[in-house]
């Protein structure tokens, strides 16, 4: 941020004099602009003992398969926003059950979420930003071409706790990936 | 948003080509500036059979009681933001136990997270923007003065669960509340 949304302005990065961090603060109107993590969100589609994955069709990650998911809209709640992306990424209509799993990704200021959800219909297809929509049985899980980290997790979870039959939230924090940070290859960016 | 925070020159609202919603767009660089809910995290910090919490010394609900919590910060996890608003508001140390419950308020664009938690010591006090810092067992809790509706309705299901000594997350959206919308009652705005 170089300049100042409300009044267009030049800010300057100082710290509030009641505040313990730098803020981009406006050195015409005095407007503090906070800034705050966002949050990424996504459902694992369940139809029999199969769940649905996306391959995707933009980068970052082109080519590679993923839950559907993204981020997360003003004026919706997370379950609306995993529904929002499993209709337009999958073209697939879903009815959430349970929150399943939170990381977060303090490196990319992002929090990512997956709901298990079940499938409501086979009318699947699909969206702008897939190449392939395809249900998958556990072995059949394309493992080596999962797109990111939370995706993968959670899906190691999901297959080894519906094993036991039973299914518990997990939360957790990923640190930066082993390829180049700067490569963003783990960073969700579509809208 | 009036102004691009990038280049300063004036945005417009409208929907992008490949989009659904309207953004603000930068009429000279062309740049997309999305905005996204914002979350709000906390904590219940329990000491024995009582729980911990604060008496608001800022507007909004000044004067109420709350459960310790704030907005999320860039660069910090869900779990490290609850640890830190809990010692910035209650001066008080806390071990994460669980995300315990999520509420989404979609009218004011924001996601609030509460954490079961282990106080790890009694040397608490109040930090800058509470009055009081005090323990409460279920019969003392001050109900009828309590500053939120995420944190009244996860105590009601803490208290109710704790007899049954399960504990289970609550997932749930708020609409707007009883009283004006435009009072920002409801919106906790420190940070
Ligand atoms: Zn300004
Ligand atoms: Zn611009």
């Amino acid at each position: 941020m170089k300049y100042c949304p409300a009044c267009g302005q030049s800010v300057e990065l100082r710290t509030p004099a009641d505040d313990t961090r730098p803020r981009y603060i406006c050195t015409a109107c005095g407007i503090i602009h906070y800034q705050n993590p966002r949050m990424v969100i996504g459902s694992i589609p369940e139809w029999e003992d199969k769940i649905l994955l996306c391959r995707r069709a933009i980068e970052p990650r082109y080519g590679l398969w993923t839950l559907p998911g993204g981020f997360m809209e003003n004026g919706e709640s997370t379950g609306a926003a995993a529904i929002r992306e499993t209709l337009e990424e999958a073209c697939a209509r879903i009815e959430i059950i349970d929150l399943y799993s939170m990381y977060s990704l303090p490196y990319i200021d992002q929090v990512h979420m997956l709901f298990r959800a079940r499938l409501l219909d086979l009318e699947f297809a699909p969206g702008q930003e897939s190449l392939e929509v395809k249900l998958f049985a556990e072995s059949e899980i394309p493992w080596a071409e999962l797109a990111f980290r939370p995706v993968r997790y959670s899906l190691e979870h999901y297959f080894s706790e519906r094993k036991k039959g039973t299914f518990s939230l997990h939360v957790d924090e990923l640190g930066p990936p082993d390829y180049p940070p700067d490569s963003k290859l783990n960073n969700i960016n579509t809208h």
